[in-house]
């Protein structure tokens, strides 16, 4: 339990195979996306019931969520929840509402004026994976700058939970952020409704939000179907790069958060301290027998590596010739690293040392 | 020559029929897409070579444009045509040097600081397509916003003509906005070279640029190979809007001028004045006769419509309905009009009369 693979000083033509990334069975998901595609398109709402008592073995009587449930579900959220997602809710906010595109684009020349005006989109889609954890701030981080974008309609799909409900923290983070309906459809027909519409679930038109191989797989056919999409999300990555500074405990810790996503997770340590690999190792091994997702994590790191390299010009390399979606400085140096940054999907610097 | 369909009063219920999009035969597409971009991942050059001689009837001696290619097109490209494509490109560079990321998105919050930085991507691949137009208004529209953003490799592929060689003002402008590399490379082919990279063309991070059908089906399908796209170009469209002030000849030219872009370019009028949809296509005929892509025009228009609807409050549920890549407003009062437009890709307003 909690173990990782260790390499110490690959060169550099070695990179791209330390770093692979896990996946493949390509024609299999778009055989499977092409099927429930076809079949949401033709049946409608009588395929999304079917495909929701199959792999989500539940059977909703709406699939819409309903007043009723919204108010069910505000009395199941603890009150010290919702306080915590109204203070997520404020802080994305205060966050996005500084991206509103700009307003002084603007040139003439001879006689003419040319200028740029952003509108928003009509109505997105967004989805919210389920599975074993409820993902409301996954809701607040979706929801709200479609909200703040002025999006007429906002809505999130979600597969239910067998009792033909969803989690009461989504419904209720769904309203509390503004989504103007919420279904109870997960997976590769959500996507497929949300692309074609059935009698339920109105037709967007653009689809956001992450999901596994099979909802991106369904997302990049929608996009050839004449819907825009956000990007295609795949499985969780990390890297955490270390230096003396760092404590080999929030390492793994960080670790660990992110290969307990899915079984298809891949994290990563890179570092130029010899030491660090085994120590975290140990930490990795201590830690994981106290999470509930031990065969998920073991399967996480078993794609994983440390990576000791010669110096931290060779780990900005590293960390650039690979691209995680999710990086974490734990370094003294922060100022030193962020610039030479190329690629990473977000960016955390953090020394608990 | 210049037949349109013309349709007054249609009710909301038969919109979609009216501005039904031509194309199809996506299959078909995506069969190439998958044997060409099979062929030129396994060998490389040799594939690219032989599907220039195939679509493009040349036999470039070098994939890439040399030193002395560049020197040669500089040679041959007009005085006057040189210093109107450095216009084009100082006003280009005016209005993208506008769009320069926002450096003010920072939020502080209990010890925390959250901000957004941007960086350039990498290598961009940019696509102009070739055909009958030499289009290096499409070579500085790309490659400017490109090289502001500080892409450090911005590699451009166009196919050849079948002497072999690009068209010099293509190559010229090329150079002169900034491309680092200019490739003889179209088609599909030319987007799986940048998706996979072979021995003369290296592979990209994002790949830009408008394209036929076989181009956006490739793009899509790089999309899910690792490689990012701007959007899923579709044939040209336009939709112009007249009022009681437009001039049917401009109105006539503004059509014109997309529907020679390609076959499958779909143009529509919209209109409330009931006599307008005759008067235009009058000029469509008369204007038609004079144009050398006579073909084309006939067999664009034949998807095309002149519409004619209530009042303006109609037109503008129309246009929303279809979503036109341009829209024209030929209108005297486009203030009334600019706010009610919710998606188009480009708006023009003007009024000749």
């Amino acid at each position: 339990m909690g173990k990782i693979n260790i390499v110490k000083y690959p060169p550099r033509e070695t990179w791209e195979r330390v770093t692979k990334r896990p996946g493949g069975g390509a024609s299999d998901l778009d055989r499977v996306c092409e099927t429930i595609f076809e079949e949401v398109r033709r049946e409608g709402d009588e395929a999304l019931r079917r495909y929701t008592r199959h792999f989500d073995r539940a059977r909703p009587e709406f699939l819409e969520v309903t007043g009723e449930e919204f108010e069910e579900a505000a009395r199941e959220t603890p009150a010290a929840l919702r306080e915590a997602i109204l203070l997520a809710r404020a802080r994305v906010e205060r966050f996005h509402v500084l991206q509103a595109p700009r307003e002084d684009v603007t040139i003439h020349d001879h006689g003419i004026r040319c200028w740029q005006e952003t509108r928003p989109i009509e109505r997105v889609g967004l989805y919210v994976p389920g599975g074993s954890a409820p993902l409301f701030s996954t809701v607040v981080m979706l929801v709200v700058p479609a909200r703040l974008a002025g999006c007429r309609e906002i809505a999130l799909c979600t597969p239910p939970r067998p009792d033909g409900k969803v989690h009461p923290a989504i419904a209720w983070s769904a309203r509390a952020c503004g989504a103007t309906r919420l279904y109870k459809v997960g997976g590769v027909q959500a996507i497929a409704a949300m692309t074609f519409g059935t009698e339920s679930i109105r037709r967007v038109d653009k689809i956001l939000g992450p999901g596994n191989a099979f909802v991106t797989a369904a997302k990049q056919r929608a996009s050839t179907l004449g819907v825009a999409i956000d990007m295609p999300a795949g499985p969780s990555e990390l890297m955490v790069v270390a230096d003396e500074t760092a404590d080999p405990r929030f390492v793994a810790a960080d670790l660990l958060s992110q290969a307990e996503h899915g079984p298809d997770s891949q994290v990563f340590l890179v570092t130029s301290e010899e030491y660090l690999p085994e120590r975290v190792e140990a930490e990795l091994e201590r830690q994981a027998r106290a999470l509930p997702r031990g065969e998920i994590i073991e399967r996480a790191l078993g794609t994983s590596t440390c990576v000791v390299l010669r110096d931290r010009e060779e780990c900005a390399d590293f960390i650039n010739s690979y691209a995680p979606e999710h990086l974490m400085l734990s370094v003294k140096d922060s100022a030193w690293w962020i610039p030479l940054v190329q690629h990473a999907g977000s960016v955390f610097i953090g020394n608990y040392s």
